[in-house]
């Protein structure tokens, strides 16, 4: 018997109808003969339902007691899920962090895992037991509720896979896979069979919310085979696995986008050693996160200094910048949130040259402007106005041929 | 400075609003100069939108998972408790009853206490702290979630008292104390200063529902002083407490009331020993309790066996009678659950004859016929048909002048 680990999301669990059919799901699962240990999120809705309440209370809740308080969501999934399949006649048994014993430091509402405890969990299946794991949620040494933040019941999937040594670490989402692009926008966007796990984490970083970048990235580091599948329709999903083991590298395996970036530049900075730390490094001291970060050369002795940030954190970086212009004696902070950030990811681009001649024609070929680019071993990304996003995402996945299958025929 | 317990129901806790009320009210209650530690409920309507949940999914509910489902409730109410109270300028820290240790047996769903832990409380409370902690539930040695079934909440708070032996335990609730009857029933029922503890128990377990008789006879075996307050109004409440304390008992406290039981009768049964148990054995192996129970003397070697029973057991009742019928050669089983129960309670009949017949003949004023009778030392039930409860009460409140003060001044 081969042992997996199942994680169901919110929306997954929405509801007692959709509760019932994730239950349906594990005992098929288990009378096919394989063990499974399963991991759940909060029923949707249910995160926003008590961060309201908080906010109503205070401004700025306590993180230790927001953790107390978001923790109960993924409590009652986990004991409604238990009863569920307990109804099919399985034997099932909810466990929250803290009987699991997922032991975290003490940094509340975004705590890192230390250690995982086997034992309970190996007895309950010893046992013929389905256990049933509150996902997003830990315990400290001195018994103190924590959770992981965003993403965090994969997080607790991926851990627990990794601790017991799975078969394969089980996504269960609303989406049937990992899409060459957002279907959203172009119409036959296609599932990949396999993506790697550095490809993912572009394509996670870069706005495909399938999966949080850091579940994939332990999921890397521990080697835990995963596959994203949905808990709507049976499929094969896709599996997301290390580059050796795949035959054949596409060059582009996805084109990823976002809208939540907004871009600075300071205008006419004097071009001197130190004059990118003297810029940033309040805004890191802000605990603002920058992405891209472009100096043109400039003339004069003078320079332009381009970087972009979150959307949620412009205005905050706009308004350090002021002071940061007047001490540099730059001439002017220039600011725009209304762009889009457009990226092709592949691992396969490592050995092949022209793939970026390639996208900026497809964009060129559009009248598209491109006023930011970046890139990195296995993506390019470009900055383009909002207007533009879905007209450059179609351009480019057209381009690459992403709607015929794998783009290694390219190459 | 002396230490209470506060306990807030379901009601008190029922909104943001609400939870910001009890902070403050806790808040004025530190800076007056006294120590406390708060015990709160889940806000009213999640246990129910919680069980309901459970219903959709599983017939009978596992208890062992009721109880992790049943138990967020009471977790998502201390944490905003706290964060409310520490907006408010003091430190407030929230304790599960795992994180107390609050060790009960595993009886799911009504667990009983078997130790409280002292050590992390008054840790808090030496650290300044305000500790919150979830009524309703506990923890095996095991570390399985358990909680107390209803009134449970009351029962922590008694408990907690008990153990940390403080000054008074306060159950704040949804009215202002104790009354002589029900006030939607008599306009001028009026509040009692002090109730005896067995007295409270008489009241609470004949349907006025301020507080569970659990957590009374708890409060009464380990002499916690208990009150009763409102937490929408200030005002003194009513003092539970122990007959010595109280200078003059009045004769009478007060009326109760149940509409929540029905009746049976076998009539015609063989009036021989052991014909009792044969009755009722079966009813009692059913795990039916029986409330009431009259055997009048007959003719003819016959008698009339009659009980009562909860109206949610009555047709279960009954059917198990039917059996017991041809078994003992009874004549005919004849049952009401239109009927209603009206007792007159008070410690100070003990020391007064004359309190049945003054009852019997208000009843007899208003044409109402009882139906069966029943003593104890402290109180007198009367069952009557349901049309006349309303009239009954207000007969007896009147004839024992409750509307005027302490009854004793009739002795």
């Amino acid at each position: 018997m081969a042992l997996y680990v199942h994680k169901y999301g919110g929306t997954s669990v929405g509801s007692a109808e959709r509760i019932k059919a994730v239950a349906e799901r594990v005992a098929r699962f288990r009378r096919e003969g394989h063990e499974v240990v399963v991991v759940v999120s909060a029923m949707s809705g249910e995160t926003n339902r008590l961060t309201s309440l908080a906010q109503e209370l205070a401004d700025k809740p306590r993180p230790k007691e927001l953790d107390v308080l978001l923790a109960s969501g993924e409590q009652v999934t986990i004991a409604l899920l238990s009863m569920a399949i307990h109804e099919l006649g399985l034997d099932a048994r909810s466990f929250l962090g803290s009987q699991v014993r997922i032991v975290t430091d003490s940094q509340h509402s975004k705590a890192r895992i230390e250690h995982i405890e086997e034992s309970a969990l190996r007895s309950a299946l010893a046992a013929g037991q389905v256990p049933v794991v509150a996902g997003f949620q830990g315990v400290t040494e001195d018994g103190e509720v924590t959770t992981f933040g965003r993403g965090g019941s994969d997080t607790t999937a991926v851990a627990l896979a990794a601790t017991l040594g799975v078969e394969e670490c089980q996504i269960y989402t609303d989406v049937d896979g990992v899409y060459t692009t957002d279907p959203r926008i172009v119409q036959d966007a296609r599932r990949l069979e396999t993506v790697t796990f550095e490809e993912m984490l572009e394509l996670a970083s870069l706005g495909s919310k399938v999966l949080h970048p850091r579940s994939v990235e332990f999921a890397g580091k521990y080697n835990v085979a995963l596959r994203v599948l949905s808990s709507f329709e049976d499929g094969p999903g896709t599996l997301i696995t290390t580059e050796e083991t795949v035959m054949e590298q596409p060059i582009v395996s996805g084109i990823a986008h976002t809208r939540d970036e907004a871009k600075l530049t300071v205008q006419g900075v004097p071009d001197i050693p130190g004059i990118a730390s003297k810029i940033l490094g309040p805004i890191g001291r802000a605990n603002i996160e920058v992405d891209m970060i472009v100096q043109n050369i400039g003339a004069d002795g003078l320079t332009d200094f381009t970087f972009t940030v979150s959307r949620s954190d412009f205005a905050q970086a706009l308004a350090l910048l002021e002071p940061i212009r007047e001490a540099t004696g730059a001439r002017e902070v220039v600011s725009d949130d209304a762009i889009a950030k457009v990226s092709v990811v592949g691992v396969g681009m490592r050995s092949h040259a022209g793939v970026a001649t390639q996208m900026f024609d497809a964009l060129a070929a559009e009248n598209i402007n491109i006023q930011i680019i970046s890139t990195s071993e296995i993506k390019i990304s470009v900055v383009v106005a909002e207007r533009y996003l879905e007209l450059a995402v179609r351009a480019i996945h057209s381009a690459f041929g992403l709607e015929n299958g794998p783009a290694s025929s390219l190459s």
